[in-house]
């Protein structure tokens, strides 16, 4: 046997179905946003991503040499290549460009629970302007992304990068230092960030703003307790907007402080505290990349989502419905039947619904064995004495009942009986009975 | 600049809309036939595609070291990583197993015309059996996928490979020349073969009887001046069962005889002659390579859709209808009038409809020339003196013509105004106005 390599998945059909329902409900999310589609190559120049996030993400890469001795490298996120993308091919476009990408990453580490080597984002760039209606627009698409999936527990935490790093700024004259200082935030060093502090004389005020900053959490009131600055506006009316739009249960986290370096204003995380340690769903906010690339500068504020973790929060908040890929299995009787049996599952296939027929040349009794492992709904049974009536026997599959019909509404009939309502609130699920 | 990697693309909203239509197009008749979805790694061991395809392909693929040291490939094709899923996690499944994917694949080499280091195929496999309607099952699917997409202009050819395989094994005794002699059928080099079968002092009635069978194309009849063979009685009963589905225009072409060493029995190729030199969408057959991978030996039969080459023959048939990303844009006449503006568009969206809002603070006038180069069908004007009446004007943006209709009832509106019929035969596109 040849083994998949190690952190990295295999999806069969019930998975699948289930998986490409989520992603449908979030792309459908995405169209009604007015955001279009973008697909970049899965491998860029290692450059892409070194510049927009470091030479140590090298290590976390897989690499390759093109035929043109360039390193290249499987993408460890999308965002880059979309702006890369926007830099080269659409910055003369009319703003804001909305953009989504739904695709395949790779971090080359040792595989551990819950993190694989490939694994899957959809994401979101709203390329053109730093408002809060911009800000408002992205985080309300990552909300109603997460609802379309039919998720219900998840909490969404909004803070704001500029509130931080403008105390620290104006706290710390010593450039260096202040660079220094801010990565410690960004790490969460707050034990060698007190010790830098105080070795380089600075009072200890600043220490107690920071911490007092990175421990602000809770409604969007909580703002009065922090010194009045241009982001508490900026957050203000992102609230109202956000809540204008009916997204009222935002909690404000001014500890959001994660990548400094990339991050110039709002940012937000959205989590699903079902999953336990590894609980965050989605990370996001504006940023400016797009001058690192060789372009204009230009504000730009995205989101994205771990597909991975969403299907697990999913699965840990509803039993999952069984799968069926067929909604009717054709029984020949016998093998002067089959003829009849192709003509007729062709008709029903071209109604739209899912069928399949014998091609195995099985007994009715194996084929009905089949049709159930199979979880078919109907069986759609093509024996001679009814044929000789021109009429097929429907089988529920479900019940055992049975009943003929005339052969050439079969389909007609299996249409009618399939059209129960569904159980699952995916509306825009493509198969019946999925996922 | 940091330029995209030679060989590879940049898939804008406008075109990904379209890809994605008419990927979706192919899913449902997949779906139909009962066919499920896998996703298999993009990245695999090389070993995996060297035995399918031979040690040549190595030049071929982008190979890289693991962490463990051992040679990955990105994948140049899917059917290998499928059939190892099945040995390794699906062999003891009911059969026969229906299976399909969508996927990136890559071929490292120098970029041509209409040939790219990274493209897309839809495939399908068939596993657990060799019989006339598996084959007959996976024809049925090809055809349909490309049927679904509105393709009209494409030719399916259907050979077999064990008509010419007997001939040889049994005009030559020695086994080596026979395979030497295959191997050259397989790249066409019936010159080389001609001196190689009088060198050995084979009979010239072979190379006569060879190229007869490889140049024997037409309808099914034609197969009457071949010698019977058990592969002839295959293809009969094989073109019955496409003819009572509704497929009667599939041509008899014994001349397909690349990749012998890998397909077993059956194999068929679709043209779209409107590509010209480069017409083949689509190429498959019947094939064992679980047994490669160390599994029970189990029949197949599967085929892989160049997906950038059906977009190309899609093209060519018919002129692509305008993009739109928007039903409708939501304009403030003023400030004051704004948060209005983003109560409107979140019920707007919550009917489903894919609106977009101003979100750069722009003019009246300026906001509808954006709507205009957005090709919204509808503006939404949200003024003073309308909120006042608690109304909202409607403006279509193609005719200019406007009315007022209560705030409340503005999406209701819009969604009857939107409910024209549409103009593409793709009933099952996602968002409006898309192919």
């Amino acid at each position: 046997m040849i083994q998949r390599p190690r952190g990295t998945r295999d999806f069969g059909p019930a998975e699948m179905a289930r998986r490409r329902a989520v992603e449908q409900a979030m792309r459908e999310a995405c169209h009604r946003f007015g955001f279009g589609e973008v697909v970049t190559p899965t491998f860029e120049q290692s450059e892409l991503f070194t510049l927009r996030s470091g030479e140590a993400i090298v290590d976390e890469m897989y690499v390759f040499k093109d035929k043109g001795d360039r390193e290249m490298a499987l993408r460890p996120e999308i965002t880059a290549s979309v702006i890369r993308f926007f830099v080269n091919e659409m910055s003369n476009l009319p703003k804001p460009l909305k953009l989504y990408y739904v695709g395949n990453c790779f971090r080359y580490e040792n595989p551990q629970s819950g993190r694989y080597r490939e694994f899957f984002q959809l994401g979101a760039e709203l390329i053109g302007n730093e408002n809060p209606e911009t800000d408002a627009e992205v985080i309300s698409l990552a909300v109603e992304s997460l609802r379309a999936t039919g998720l219900q527990d998840f909490n969404v935490r909004i803070g704001h990068i500029g509130i931080l790093k403008s105390l620290v700024l104006e706290g710390i004259d010593d450039q260096a230092l202040a660079g220094n200082v801010l990565r410690m935030i960004d790490k969460g060093d707050f034990d060698a960030l007190a010790q830098t502090l105080e070795t380089n004389g600075v009072t200890g005020n600043l220490m107690e703003s920071i911490t007092g900053i990175a421990g602000t959490k809770g409604s969007i009131d909580v703002l009065q307790s922090v010194d009045e600055t241009k982001a508490n506006e900026h957050l203000r009316e992102l609230f109202e907007i956000l809540k204008l739009q009916g997204i009222d249960d935002c909690q404000l986290d001014l500890g959001i402080v994660r990548g400094l370096d990339y991050y110039s204003g709002m940012v937000f995380e959205i989590d699903a505290p079902r999953l336990g340690a590894e609980k965050q769903v989605l990370g996001g906010g504006s940023y400016t990349l797009s001058e690192l690339f060789g372009g204009e500068p230009v504000f730009s504020t995205g989101f994205a989502i771990g597909l991975d973790r969403v299907m697990l929060a999913l699965e840990a908040e509803k039993e999952l419905p069984e799968y069926s890929p067929i909604d009717a299995y054709v029984v020949p009787t016998e093998d002067a039947m089959r003829k009849y049996a192709f003509a007729i599952v062709a008709k029903i296939r071209a109604k739209g619904l899912r069928a399949d027929v014998d091609l195995m040349r099985r007994s009715m009794s194996k084929n009905l064995k089949y049709a159930s492992s199979m979880a078919a709904r109907y069986a759609v049974i093509v024996g001679k004495d009814e044929m000789a009536k021109r009429s097929v026997t429907l089988r529920d599959m479900e019940s055992g009942e049975q009943r003929q019909v005339p052969a050439d509404f079969a389909a007609d009939e299996l249409e009618k009986a399939l059209n129960a309502p569904r159980k699952h609130p995916l509306s825009s699920v493509p198969q019946r009975g999925i996922p």
